[in-house]
């Protein structure tokens, strides 16, 4: 059974800093930190978390908080939850899921990551009495990680029009959120850039609503038209439509999804789509939620992740 | 704040009794379990967890391992994700989630639920010192909840039959692993009550694996054909193959799918598709989970829930 004294010694470093890099790292330079942590794994040696939780009246779990729908859950959100739990185990952390707001507080966590809030929801989080941070952007200060949704919508629609697509559309998801308006933001910015007029209709987040939206105005879109979509469901309808409608995609129609997970690539013909680094930002909201704990609920500001243009079949 | 009293007078039963609730549940009947549980909720009495666990020599985390390869992770295990998280927030427990079969006992746990296992992962089940529960039916006598697959299949291919389908092939899953032998059971078992010949053929669980198979064969495949598929991946290859021949679809041709989880519904047309209890089976592992380790690791049994078709359009 490997010691405390055993990791000091591999260390080359006294027990007490040994100590200090597992109850409180914050006051260890990260070298010193690098060092000690590679020594306990090294030797194979775990602190008891639960004697250590004691010490620092931690739990060593935080809350997983999902407040949409999980029948509408995404496929992402898979991915997103495999990454933070991959930051968590880094520091030996567990997590509960919730998804009844409700019930955030029952029972005992050392913080909350908040996934799928809406503005409705904010009020809620101010008496939150442990830290937490977000996956989504806001405007109210609230530490998050995100995808940067403007400059996302800014390479999709000069993508389009690289591809000699002449009409730009924006098919949003019809929401009052952050996202939303820093996706359009992204395409009405680089259309002006063109000179170029824009042209945005909103739907609920529905493959069918978009269907609905494009049989509608079927016959005032033209050829050499790019849709840009707010998500893959949105493009998947899309496709769909088009197809159903005889256009020819993508000769005469083109169509950008967003998410790039999953979605996009059962979707026949394959999407071409903006992917976002989810799993990566699950990670790193573990890494920002763990580190606002230890730092007793600092700020820790905004990550913006830049998203990468997929291209597959959906586009010239 | 209420106390462990409070709850000994709302219950109308001693402290000891409360306190056997909260740490030795295994030693207190049902009834008297069920009285307690629900004074503690009405009073919104919480045990301190940490303390709790301390007593018990618990950590009051379990981890859940995924064998399978992230990537090609399917959908549904978000929903077993949440199901079995449900059923681990009643007992306020948390979860880590491991995919690294080396990293399993990593740090602490009370047990473990895996998944994804095959042959070959056994081995290492054995030298776990932890109980543990196995998501997938085996034959070494594991605990286990699964769909019961057998059962499934027979109802698949009793509805082509009743459909009027002339032929009915099975395109499996080319693994040697017992839900696949049980599907298969199923398939053939009820071909044989009828006096009709199992023609099965096993691919990789990739769409385009499927469509691979299709094409090769098509020439050969007669109209009043329908092909039962080992999962919705499978069917929705088989779909987009038929399409790509001609093929009237359900007319001549139909098709039924497995999993019933996001992919059916997304598919175009919609699969026709057994649908297994996913969340539910997520819940019921926790719930033999924690079980398990309440009786110190004591024998649980197999739990095999029924599958429901869902009729939609790729059958008559």
């Amino acid at each position: 059974m490997t010691t405390l004294s055993d990791v000091a010694k591999e260390a080359n470093v006294s027990k007490m800093t040994v100590s200090r890099v597992i109850n409180h790292p914050e006051q260890v330079t990260p070298e010193l930190r690098v060092i000690v942590e590679k020594a306990m794994e090294d030797l194979n040696y775990h602190p008891n978390s639960i004697a250590q939780a004691l010490v620092n009246n931690r739990t060593n779990v935080v809350k997983f908080v999902t407040l949409e729908d999980i029948d509408t859950t995404e496929p992402y959100y898979m991915n997103l939850l495999f990454g933070f739990a991959r930051g968590l185990n880094t520091k030996q952390y567990a997590m509960q899921l919730v998804t009844d707001p409700t019930q955030i507080e029952k029972g005992y966590a050392d913080g909350y990551l908040i996934t799928g809030a809406r503005n409705k929801d904010y009020d809620m989080f101010d008496k939150l009495d442990k830290p937490f941070v977000l996956f989504g952007e806001n405007h109210r200060g609230y530490d998050f990680v995100d995808t940067d949704n403007q400059t996302a919508e800014k390479i999709a629609t000069q993508y389009a029009l690289d591809r000699l697509y002449k009409r730009i559309i924006f098919i949003g998801i019809d929401i009052k959120e952050p996202f939303e308006y820093s996706r359009e933001a992204g395409y009405i910015n680089t259309l002006q850039q063109h000179q170029l007029i824009p042209q945005i209709y909103r739907v609920p987040n529905h493959s069918h609503k978009a269907q609905e939206i494009i049989h509608e105005h079927f016959k005032e879109f033209k050829k050499d038209t790019c849709f840009i979509c707010a998500s893959d469901r949105i493009a998947v309808g899309v496709v769909r439509q088009l197809q159903d409608e005889g256009a020819r995609i993508p000769e005469d129609f083109g169509v950008i999804g967003f998410d790039g997970v999953f979605l996009d690539q059962v979707s026949n013909p394959k999407l071409t789509t903006i992917k976002q680094p989810i799993f990566k930002m699950g990670e790193m909201l573990a890494s920002m939620l763990l580190q606002k704990i230890a730092q007793s609920g600092s700020p820790q500001g905004e990550i913006m992740l830049k998203p990468e243009l997929i291209r597959r079949e959906t586009t010239r």
